[in-house]
């Protein structure tokens, strides 16, 4: 692999682990296969996955981590593009020299998901035939769909085995659908915060955003593209979204009554408290690079998303790997609580599996398994040296 | 007073407490006089409020308990205004012969807020100046000022003081304002599930319900009356809500993954899932009976809301009532957590007030408050006798 890390900029933001894997380049890959989706919808080709990766692949090519990321997330996990950038990639604190992610030690891979917006085909993408924007006419997919496209990249990679797949929230999701559908290609899986089967509560929270996103009258049944996007509609799902990951702990600690500018009431529907403020700023943020349609069709895919109804009971989804498990949950994750993530490690242990549980406490909501890298790299470094102790390429 | 109950049917729903108060009267009273809102704003009169009563008013006037509604709520809390009617008034459990409020021993008066859409002035009335809606000319309010405006009403019913007032969440902040507002006039609080100092995840929860409205064009900054209304901003608000004022557990019990009709995915972005579907249906109800305006107003009423800022510090708000205090949480209320009782009580205590306090467990998160009637029943009928038997009117 080329274009692995060809810079070293010290990141002052983590000073704690490591050392960023510095400037990293935007790569991807196409494909002249249609791919079919298991709704039986045709994505045409060519379709494109955008990725980026970190370190060296080894001679054996036993070596190889996938990241996949959350809903908001993009290929590019770690580093910068350029030096001018003003953020690193958003795993940022868990890959690079001496992290987590041992980018010594580890190949780490993190692609954008089929459907995204961010570089892979998706909604926003022309259709090969017509030359216009897929539109409405975008399948809705499934986790497994997102897996079996991560899966034709690794291919293309030459990477048979995974020695892991790790992901939080949707990404979480992910990687225990590689447990299932490629349960022979993946030696260990990391899930962190995230459950094996949505529950109600995330579904009526996902529905409540597609609803602000289709009601808003730029929609257009989703065939936008040549007008004004529905940005408003997406800035009410991401508030909503954006307000779930947090905790009200957090919320407190970080914004608690304060007044943005005025420090008092000025009797207005405007933003006058400073969360109100922060949550309109980050809306605006999130629709300047991010696409209403893929919000729609990757929130339904987490709504579908059910490995104990797919397999016929979840230790069933985990029978067929020799996968060991690393699982984490984090206390005020009211999204993905830790009844869930206890869940999984039931299924997994009955499946056989070596699994390791970690419920840690938090007060930073659903957010902490991004957040939190002082609790989770001492024992996820650990886990992946072990994995690794007993890795043997096929 | 004459419109008491004038019926007697039996409450199928609640059998487990007293008798419904049956057939009941809507009321109003017309004040003459213009209301000054705390931001200086001027209510011109004539205005209204919209009350109903339940019981007898004693000869002593000593058994009066004002019950204050919550956001969605009006003043229709207890038995039916026709036969016909499917349903009974929003506090029913809690209201009626035998009952917690026991209409044989109490005078009950509910009202709706000030700012209102079911019979008090609010956006949706008339401007007496110039015969159009109020609209966007109507002031944003404070719990205060919702405060005054009851005890305006009480005056007009010859209460000088009341033997208790009560409510949960928005209700609960009034019942906490009155004693801050009018210590000498009530001789019990009853705080249920509620704050004394909205919370910042509150205020963001408020504020994305806000933005879904005021981001419906349909809402014309306001003026809308004449024309269509901002129904799907204001069902997405009240999703929002809903979703907030329920437990993962209440809706992993009442819905789970639930699909609403066809059994299996239909590849859709409309209402698969039995809890899109309930969600949708409840969004629709809500959008015939209330007013996005009045929404935009009480929510923001209740952001302001934050007694211990007011009086510098909570202890200091109550330093001025001799009432007692009676507080109840349950533990899966997340929007009003244990943790904010708890400051109330404290503060309570401090100020030398006699206050007791119900740590409930509950699983229907905050919701608990009107559907737990057994938790409640009988540590309020009991503390609400034991005020009488202390009570004597001024």
């Amino acid at each position: 692999m080329s274009n692995v890390s060809i810079g070293d900029i010290p990141t002052v933001e983590h000073p704690g682990w490591g050392r960023s894997v510095g400037l990293v380049q935007a790569q991807s890959v196409t494909f002249e296969q249609p791919f079919i989706t298991d709704s039986g919808a045709i994505i045409h080709a060519p379709w494109t996955l955008a990725y980026e990766t970190y370190g060296q692949l080894n001679a054996e090519h036993s070596n190889a981590i996938l990241i996949c990321h959350a809903l908001s997330g993009d290929a590019h996990a770690a580093g910068k593009h350029q030096l001018a950038d003003t953020k690193y990639g958003w795993c940022e604190p868990f890959i690079g020299p001496g992290r987590a992610f041992d980018t010594e030690r580890y190949f780490v891979i993190c692609s954008n998901i089929l459907g995204g917006c961010s570089g892979s085909t998706g909604p926003a993408s022309l259709h090969p035939h017509t030359g216009t924007a897929w539109g409405s006419r975008f399948p809705v997919l499934t986790i497994n769909d997102l897996v079996r496209a991560q899966a034709l990249l690794l291919d293309r990679l030459g990477i048979k085995q995974l020695l892991a797949v790790a992901g939080g929230s949707l990404g979480g999701m992910q990687a225990l659908q590689w447990a299932r559908t490629y349960g022979e290609r993946v030696r260990g899986v990391i899930a962190l915060a995230t459950t094996a089967r949505s529950s109600a509560l995330t579904i009526a929270l996902n529905a409540t955003g597609r609803q602000a996103i289709t009601n808003d009258p730029h929609w257009h049944g989703g065939d936008y593209y040549t007008g004004t996007p529905p940005a408003a509609g997406l800035a009410t799902a991401r508030r909503i979204g954006h307000i779930s990951y947090l905790s009200e702990a957090a919320l407190a600690a970080k914004f608690d009554r304060q007044w943005q500018e005025y420090p008092g009431p000025r009797w207005s529907h405007s933003a006058e408290f400073a969360v109100e403020s922060y949550l309109e700023y980050q809306g605006r943020a999130f629709v300047q690079r991010f696409d209403a349609n893929t919000y729609l069709i990757i929130t339904r895919a987490m709504d579908y998303f059910d490995l104990s109804a797919e397999a016929g009971g979840l230790q069933a989804a985990f029978a067929h790997t020799q996968a060991q498990f690393f699982v984490a949950s984090w206390s005020s994750d009211w999204l993905y609580p830790p009844s869930e993530a206890v869940q999984i490690v039931a299924a997994a242990e009955a499946a056989g599996r070596p699994t390791v549980y970690y419920a840690f406490e938090s007060d930073r909501g659903h957010d902490s398994f991004l957040l939190n890298d002082d609790q989770l790299t001492p024992p996820l470094t650990e886990w992946l040296e072990e994995l690794t102790l007993n890795a043997t390429s096929l």
